[in-house]
């Protein structure tokens, strides 16, 4: 068997264990977290449901690839809760290191590729990167207002956080920014999100 | 809001539920059982970094897109295990009627663009229709493969089960058809597969 199918093959199992990577956000029924790889699958399908909806012509298998990819340096660097300041000082440290070891396992050109578009999603300067930033702020607030707030108000999250959170949501589509301030601010209403 | 945002988020929420449809197949540390948006969500990312090695030229948007939903009608009709063969009588009944419900929800062209994606993916025809069914035939197998058999132990799987269901695989990707029969080979050899 050839050298690269091995590396494919090594990496393609090692990044299994995205599927034990919990996040904050509970499914929409309340009764348990979802992992990324369930998060990643859905963000990949609202890529290609809601791409009308982009401000600025992309690149489909980009955005799906990118969104498919994004999480998976949390195998090593686990999952930082968007609103813990702490971890989120050391974050990317972890993280580079984690795309480094990872990414690393597959064959040298699939593996550089992996890297620039974990980068470039980071960095959220291209077209590709801003949309995927949006589903990728639009989903688990979609969740928490389906789920009832249930994490939200397990963690006291205020509105303000949520308004700093998606300040730049909005670059990757503003109808889809609009409609989650529907949801943002149904959810200070209703006692969801603290009106701070 | 348009009636158009309301019926795509209508239906990305519903298909959240697929997060709770569990599988016959165990993740990598044979500790729990795999659900379909996790399955869903590594067979896209197996499109991207292994479609070199099928046998046709493809449309990745269409075969990722293809994975990503050909689960989705399991929310209304269950996963049928591969070896279950009552299961698999009422199973084409049930999943056409799961379709049209779901894919119901979106705006009519995306959900007639599903329905269709659903129905190629089913008929196994096409080069991304092969390949995409390549991709789920040998997810489970280097799962099991990986938890030591675990599940082909549980359900005392043949090995002339396994190449019955694997009688097509190949059509999708000599080359993945290759690397699983040594997978394969090497499970009966240690008693995971029964040889017969
Ligand atoms: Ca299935």
């Amino acid at each position: 068997m050839d050298d690269r199918l091995i590396k494919q093959m090594d990496f393609i199992l090692e990044v299994d264990k995205i599927k034990n990577i919990t996040r904050q956000t509970y499914l929409s029924d309340g009764k348990r977290k979802e992992n990324d790889a369930e998060h990643s699958w859905h963000l990949a399908l609202m890529a290609v449901l809601l791409r009308e909806h982009a401000n600025e012509e992309l690149d489909l298998v980009k955005v799906m690839t990118m969104v498919l990819i994004h999480d998976i340096v949390e195998i090593d660097a686990g999952d930082t809760y968007a609103y813990d300041d702490a971890g989120n000082t050391t974050k990317r440290e972890r993280e580079v290191r984690a795309a480094n070891r990872i990414f690393g396992l597959l064959p040298e050109d699939q593996g550089d590729m992996c890297k620039e578009l974990w980068e470039e999603f980071e960095l959220a300067k291209t077209p590709e990167a801003k949309f995927a930033h949006t589903l990728d702020n639009f989903q688990p607030l979609m969740l928490n207002n389906a789920a009832d707030g249930k994490s939200w108000r397990e963690h006291e999250v205020k509105k303000s956080q949520v308004m700093k959170r998606n300040e730049h949501t909005g670059e990757g589509s503003r109808v889809i920014r609009s409609y989650m301030q529907q949801l943002i601010d149904k959810n200070v209403e209703c006692g969801n999100l603290k009106n701070e």
